[in-house]
């Protein structure tokens, strides 16, 4: 078990495109939309993870991730998830020794940006690059999960 | 994936007992009760597994299992999973050919024993035994994970 201390940020405009270090196609679905645990199937290239997320709004959350076979998480996000599916992009940028993982959805939510760090402490500070935006930590739209019912393309109020 | 085949039965009599092959004592819990969908985590002897199951009612249900850590397990139910948890010994029992699973339940559900057989094709013929009860496949109330929300022991009406 590890537990999750993570921030979330919008993007203020797309400096960060040019110190990209590498990206990452993701496709993903949730089995659960309960209100105390997020339960994820994600492919990514050739991979597929089950993930089990205690829903604790904030900064802390409790994480369990296990590797399943690529087409049993075929089958689960096709059949058993939630749709829509949140498709994305996961671009990795290093800032002043940070790494930052930016994703760009697409899809149902073609359009969001959103940028996260996941810090080793609770407090630890870090530096907030210029192409960083509003934090959206403990906005629950934000969350993957509510990307799914409530998609970005149909919002009516966006930051 | 694997496509579960099974019947559900209660138990007319005691007469299964003097068969019993082999015994395990269960210990589990659900992360979601959507209609659709059932996630399951169970401690078994010194190993742990987590279930997917679609929750087709009746007979045919698609299943993916894997095994986890059992540390993570015995966090994830006494932290996340709904409760009460489902206790119950399960009983290992042949007859004419046949593995059955008797269930005898525990804790909230104590008073409750169900026994069910899995077979490998649809319309498989099998003996009933004669400590065989009435046929409950699709009574919603006997699954394991409505046991969660409403007990044997808190049922009005007892068949």
């Amino acid at each position: 078990m590890a537990v999750e201390i993570e921030h979330k940020f919008l993007l203020a405009n797309d400096g960060w495109r040019e110190h990209v270090h590498r990206s990452v196609v993701y496709r993903q679905g949730y089995l659960s939309s309960e209100a105390h645990t997020s339960i994820r199937v994600r492919i990514s290239d050739e991979h597929a993870w089950l993930n089990i997320k205690s829903a604790v709004i904030g900064t802390h959350r409790q994480e369990y991730e296990y590797e399943i076979p690529l087409a049993d998480a075929d089958e689960i996000i096709s059949q058993l998830c939630r749709k829509p599916l949140i498709e994305k992009t996961r671009h990795l940028v290093l800032d002043d020794g940070n790494l930052w993982e930016i994703d760009e959805f697409a899809g149902e939510n073609q359009g969001l940006c959103v940028a996260e760090i996941e810090l080793s402490a609770v407090g630890q500070t870090f530096r907030k690059p210029a192409w960083l935006g509003a934090e959206v930590t403990d906005d629950l739209r934000y969350y993957n999960n509510n990307l799914v019912a409530h998609p970005y393309s149909q919002w009516y109020y966006k930051d």
